[in-house]
């Protein structure tokens, strides 16, 4: 993979992807837009599930009821080209990355809420790193050509959990759990999933 | 209510809405208009529902993931008239409508896919005729025009429920459900709620 260049690492995220996933997702392209899809689905389940829970919260479905829409358009996007290249969206084995954030957002509120905030951001920050080096180093035109479309609204997301957490939290209280959480999050990474996942 | 015309029934549904819900909603504009921003986030919440249930089903995602973008495009839009009042989103106690159609939900697939596609379809063709009324009926211009462009994409959710389950059940079998299902939905306003809701 030497002609991987040393990617700079996004803002939240503690270490970078590794060049085997890179390797890994660019070998498996379809399987990877499989996964996206369902990752862009998932993404909009989290934002509604978050304006379910905290439907007073002032100044919250503000910002996720667009996200959550911008979400699905990404996911009708890439449904659209799987559909184009004949393939069905169909349930895939999710990696173990979701389920080991989800683990550690703590169950007392107000913890659950910052928490919830910020593995949702991390988990964004993650998908635009990758669809970054998705957009460099896939072979395939059309995906390069989706993952530089949708890193532009992508790039926002991260920064949209941040604010929600750092509007309502003390900001010191809101970096040392993001350093715990990112610390979580990278070393759910460290294993390459045997796989091809966005998160694996 | 002697200014109120013979509406008409919309399809699916067998009974018109009372003229004492009309009275009700257009004395209390605020509050449907709360009322009103929930049932839209709903809506969304339901149509993902059903695309995470369902994943694998061909022709659904396309179908639902645009409609629930839809319907978040109107919670905005009501939410932000709501905040041009002064008024914040916040909890309303649920009529006992939706609660009632759910529970005639049958548990086993597939007819669990078929009531959930007709009850959906029937809230949505419910919400197509109220609105219509408060597009009609309500002394407030800015709710009237509200209301007159939101029925024109509400229009097509009813059908998109009814195609979802016509292209998978046999004709008869969707019809004759329907027929029992639109007997409870109408039930359950026989008698006025006392707060004045969308659904009451």
């Amino acid at each position: 993979m030497s002609n991987i260049k040393n990617h700079q690492k996004i803002r939240w995220l503690i270490s970078k992807t590794s060049d085997a996933w890179i390797q890994q997702a660019i070998s498996h392209p379809m399987e990877i837009l499989l996964d996206h899809a369902h990752c862009e689905r998932k993404a909009a389940g989290v934002a509604l599930q978050l304006m379910f829970r905290y439907v007073s919260e002032p100044g919250l479905s503000e910002v996720l009821s667009p996200l959550a829409r911008e979400e699905l358009e990404h996911f009708e996007r890439v449904l659209s080209i799987l559909k184009t290249r004949g393939e069905k969206l169909k349930q895939l084995p999710s990696p173990p990355y979701g389920a080991i954030l989800s683990k550690n957002v703590r169950k007392k509120e107000p913890e659950r809420m910052l928490d919830s905030f910020l593995v949702a951001g991390l988990i964004e920050a993650r998908s635009h790193e990758r669809m970054s080096l998705l957009a460099l180093y896939s072979s395939d035109i059309e995906i390069r050509s989706l993952y530089e479309d949708l890193l532009k609204s992508e790039a926002r997301h991260f920064s949209i959990y941040w604010n929600l957490a750092d509007e309502r939290f003390d900001t010191n209280n809101v970096v040392s759990r993001l350093e715990e959480l990112a610390i979580i999050e990278s070393d759910a990474l460290v294993e390459l999933h045997n796989e091809p996942r966005m998160h694996s």
